[in-house]
């Protein structure tokens, strides 16, 4: 439960490209939502391309520290195609999500009344992913040999423990719970016989203490259809750290566009600060422009409020969001416009 | 190219499922479509989940040994519900791709005239992806520690070869001279560094040999997206062999359904049989009940022809499916029914 009499401290991480557009309207929603009930720092931290850049520094031990001292993060996007890919990305963003075990990576899709859905039709669709955050092929195990000769051999190897799986798992089935109880499990079992059987066994024996909620399975790529032709079909989906990146974009474009979909990195044991940003990257093709949409953005702080436990103040975002959305969503707004019509609401 | 005085010999393997519905329509098609300018002779294959059941066989050498000496394979769909994930899938499937070294897997993506597309504005949409069909995740690499312990580790291991990547690498080059001349890569660089940097480098270099085809770089995530979004962009897809899997089901559900998508799985050096197939699965929940879609197994009956330089046999298949979809695409019929109507307009 939140703690009216404390003042939360909230590191503000924009990060590259777009991020440091939309960032900015998540920290104002956020500052307007909490109003009197909450009390909130905000701590920047200068990281990213531009700092990579000037100093050569991705993730300094102490910003490391000072960020573990935080109580949530509020982090815009990384990337930035002046640097070789994966820098940034497994040096920041990923080291983050390891360092701080946010093993929940939780991924929300609504489609939203007044979304213009590139689904003929779309029906109503409402579903979570869970993702797990800290395992699988995003450890950064693996190397090459013989590297830029004809004889070169990469490898990647993901990794999965039932200590990693099984948090997730309890996650998604408490999560269901709430919701329409129902859980899908989306692996590629018939080919990572290794990875995919651990996770079924893991999902078949904790289901067990959950007899009111039904499970299913689908292979990631049957899932990727479903999620065109038939997304009204899921509740919560469960799925490994690739699996979910993978599925989650798909969603997004689904419910009319990755600028709506938030998400939160959750350490769900509450040892280290979670961290919530939207699904969408750095974007560098229309940074700059103003136009990206911050939606997304101000949809990862209401998410930061209800982890903290304001759920009041997250609701008066969300409905803030939805009658924005409602009423504009298929206006051309520029970032600012939406940012200030979103925050008029509030 | 073809020899009209020559008997080809073509392996059936109707498989799984619906993989026996759909199949003995694949090889009327082929056999009408042949009439008198190409002689084939068919060899059954008994294997697949009745074959396991009955006598615990998946695929002996001696049958391995006879599909080796066949001209091309004629596959229906492999995976059976009685049977653990996995063991036909990687025992029967796999393991044909892998011991004809069908390195590419070849998955055209076409909206024909007629099919409702899922989605809102469809507009044309017409792409190939060159999935790698011997290599990655794929590879039946990894295991697991501890098995059904709260300890367990499960690994699964992403083999990567200059030597394998560079010869579809160049076969997507060279298709996309025959095409839009664009090639874009699709991989996950910003996370599985070591086998994505490996891609990029040799895409780098293969292309300065194509001075007139372009070429772009997207990560599977961001592709699930445009996919959904803007499928008009892509011209020939070149991927990995799991992020081939997962993008090819995307892009059958993007064009009205993997009930029209064939797939190629190519040995393009000619040492073994090509085999040809659906790229749908064997569909345990619609089998028996003649109610699957025979036009993807019909049109990777074409595919196999032109592999084998009967080209316009094989316009022969193409154009009685376009014209099949375009008046009847959106009636319900059965299996049967599309077979035969199909087949009149040969
Ligand atoms: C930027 C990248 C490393 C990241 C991921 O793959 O997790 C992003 O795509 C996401 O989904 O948050
Ligand atoms: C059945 C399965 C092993 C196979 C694959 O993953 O390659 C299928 O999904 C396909 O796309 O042909």
């Amino acid at each position: 439960m939140n703690d009216a009499t404390k003042q939360y401290t909230i590191a503000v991480i924009p990060g590259d490209g777009i991020g440091k557009e939309v960032t900015p309207w998540a920290k104002q929603a956020l500052e307007k939502a909490a109003g009197d009930a909450a009390s909130f720092q905000y701590v920047d931290f200068d990281l990213g391309a531009e700092r990579y850049l000037r100093d050569g520094q991705i993730l300094p031990d102490e910003d490391l520290e000072a960020i573990k001292q935080t109580d949530a993060i509020l982090l815009g996007a990384v990337g930035d195609p002046r640097i070789k890919a994966g820098i940034l990305e497994r040096g920041l963003l990923l080291k983050l999500r390891f360092a701080l075990d946010q093993y929940v990576n939780l991924r929300p899709s609504k489609l939203y009344k007044g979304v213009t859905s590139p689904l003929a039709e779309p029906g109503e669709i409402d579903f979570v992913v869970v993702r797990e955050g800290t395992e699988g092929l995003y450890c950064g195990a693996g190397g090459a040999v013989r590297r830029d000769t004809p004889a070169e051999v990469a490898t990647e190897v993901s990794i999965n423990t039932a200590y990693g799986a099984e948090r997730v798992v309890r996650y998604a089935f408490e999560l269901a719970m709430k919701r329409r109880k129902h859980v899908t499990l989306v692996h590629k079992k018939n080919v990572l016989v290794n990875a995919g059987d651990m996770w079924q066994r893991i999902v078949d024996r904790v289901a067990q203490e959950y007899p009111e909620v039904t499970h299913d399975y689908c292979h990631i790529d049957a899932a990727t259809i479903y999620m065109v032709s038939d997304p009204q079909r899921f509740d919560v989906i469960l799925t490994d750290n690739l699996f979910g990146d993978i599925l989650t974009d798909e969603a997004g474009a689904v419910v009319g566009g990755v600028g709506y979909s938030a998400s939160g990195c959750i350490n769900a044991s509450n040892e280290f600060p979670s961290m919530f940003e939207p699904i969408h990257g750095s974007a560098p093709d229309i940074a700059g422009q103003n136009i990206a949409n911050p939606t997304a953005a101000i949809l990862s702080a209401a998410m930061l409020l209800r982890h903290l436990g304001f759920d009041e103040q997250a609701e008066r975002i969300d409905r803030a969001v939805e009658a924005d959305i409602e009423e504009l969503g298929s206006t051309q707004r520029s970032t600012d416009e939406v940012g200030r019509d979103i925050l008029a609401r509030m």
